[in-house]
């Protein structure tokens, strides 16, 4: 159990001095030997032979699977020294970036949207989930809106007008469902970004009505950068792809309103034009909701082999 | 284009304010129209779709093999949110960590092995490569020792003679090839993690005779432990796999040798008994090598459709 006396080949190593201490962690190596890697095939199967010591059944089935594609992914690309060295320093150099940076990874290569898909299923005509994103603060930033008022102060951009209905799935109403909103101002940037901000501005609480629906008045958002100068940034301009928050369906629904009196029963103090964004929210219940996670628990469990995890 | 103006479930994210600036970085968005998320399916082809905008061929193909692995290991694993929240916390927290952990990581999980090895193809029963790993330090570190001479100073482990042949794959011995050496001591430490060192151990530069071989004396090295504190450290305990470094090949070759006499003639200077380590190479000449290289070009050539990178 030694390093190899003598080496032929280069790999991927950083020089770097380590600053913290080598010590045995106490699980004890496994019993059975595992044999010489002679082939591609081998080392595949060694590691899956390791991860069989998994306590966790859960983990040890996670992890198998992520070899098998981890490799797969290696073997089918024929990846080169030099690529694994670029992977490895790429990660490395999250170091030195923002803690966002792995979430802003997932998002982009879809891996965020697929596992909300799949773990927030829908049924009977239900809205859809959507990644909640950096920008909600309402913990410690919350604005109650009344019912056609305005989220956003004067000035903060074009007239923008949202309203809809809080809904099941049989279509009947939903009184008193708890909304809360945020935007971008014209700008592109949300209230909190801005470091000398005195007011919460572009976001509100609003509550449904009796009959289901919310209206209030905002302004129209703009589109914005992701980070651009971090690793997702540079893995964008890689792939050549922009670094703008992508276009939603909400789009849409937005309506051009050119009609001065309607501006102002809605309360734009200006007048003039302003955009209509209509949009009704079809909720799951609670025993809905439970229903669809309790298929999705199934299905997993039977993909896992019902281990206990 | 703009954030969600209601979502619906909570996405991982951090609540930690950006330090760097949101800027647009150029590239424009696609021509094209991408459908709506309303299936799993589609949220891969939306990715994979925006790939097919790579300019550089390879790095389309090797990004498209990646998301379609990356997506399959979601969907096969049915990966909760939990689980992603805590795969993204994972490397996040590499920040905190030494810069090897992601080399480390692509080691124990068997890539940077199956990466050698596709890269590094022999013929004719020549000797395998091996990871270097991150003790070489010959270019600032080094020392010629003589045909018979010891690498590792008196004291530092018990009695090893290492020796055999560098030859072709004809058999042929290889007069004066460089051999490069290094070892830890009997404590499992190599010269240079020793702080107050003050000369160069365990280590060496040697060269084979007319005949091709090549004998130098040395210590019994000790299995030691990778480091255990780091994120690597923490999956290895999830995985239940001990943390110290692997036995080799080379270990089946020790010999227990009980000859005073035999061990004063080999240089041991307190003599009795002594490990030998015997190990043939057998080396590519520049042409084999080359051949070979050419074949896993043309290979990868054929899998990546010919595309040039």
């Amino acid at each position: 159990m030694w390093e190899p006396i003598l080496t032929l080949s280069e790999m991927p190593c950083t020089s770097e001095a380590h600053d913290h201490s080598r010590v045995f962690h106490g699980i004890p190596p496994p019993t059975f030997d595992l044999p010489l890697l002679d082939t591609p095939d081998i080392i595949t199967a060694n590691v899956q032979k390791l991860i069989e010591q998994t306590p966790n059944p859960r983990h040890s089935f996670i992890f198998k699977v992520l070899v098998m594609h981890l490799h797969q992914f290696v073997n089918e690309t024929r990846l080169t020294t030099d690529e694994l060295k670029a992977t490895i320093n790429f990660f490395t150099r999250t170091r030195q970036n923002s803690s966002q940076e792995i979430s802003l990874l997932s998002s982009v290569l879809g891996v965020s949207a697929l596992v909300a898909m799949l773990n927030n299923p829908v049924t009977g005509g239900a809205t859809d989930h959507s990644p909640l994103g950096p920008f909600f603060k309402f913990a410690e930033d919350t604005a109650d809106v009344d019912f056609g008022e305005s989220i956003a102060s004067e000035g903060k951009g074009d007239y923008m007008y949202v309203e809809g209905r809080i809904l099941t799935t049989e279509g009947q109403p939903i009184p008193n469902a708890i909304i809360y909103t945020w935007e971008t101002d014209a700008n592109g940037f949300y209230d909190i970004e801005y470091a000398d901000r005195s007011q919460i501005d572009c976001r509100g609480r609003l509550r449904s009505d009796d009959n289901g629906k919310f209206g209030y008045r905002a302004v129209v958002p703009a589109p914005y950068a992701i980070y651009g100068d971090g690793l997702v940034g540079e893995l964008l301009r890689l792939l050549g792809r922009h670094n703008m928050r992508p276009s939603h369906i909400h789009m849409m629904s937005l309506k051009d309103i050119v009609d001065d009196e309607e501006a102002r029963k809605r309360g734009f103090p200006r007048g003039g034009s302003f955009k209509l964004l209509q949009y009704d929210i079809v909720l799951l219940t609670e025993e809905q909701s439970a229903v669809m996670c309790a298929r999705v628990e199934k299905e997993r469990g039977i993909i896992t082999g019902g281990g206990k995890y």
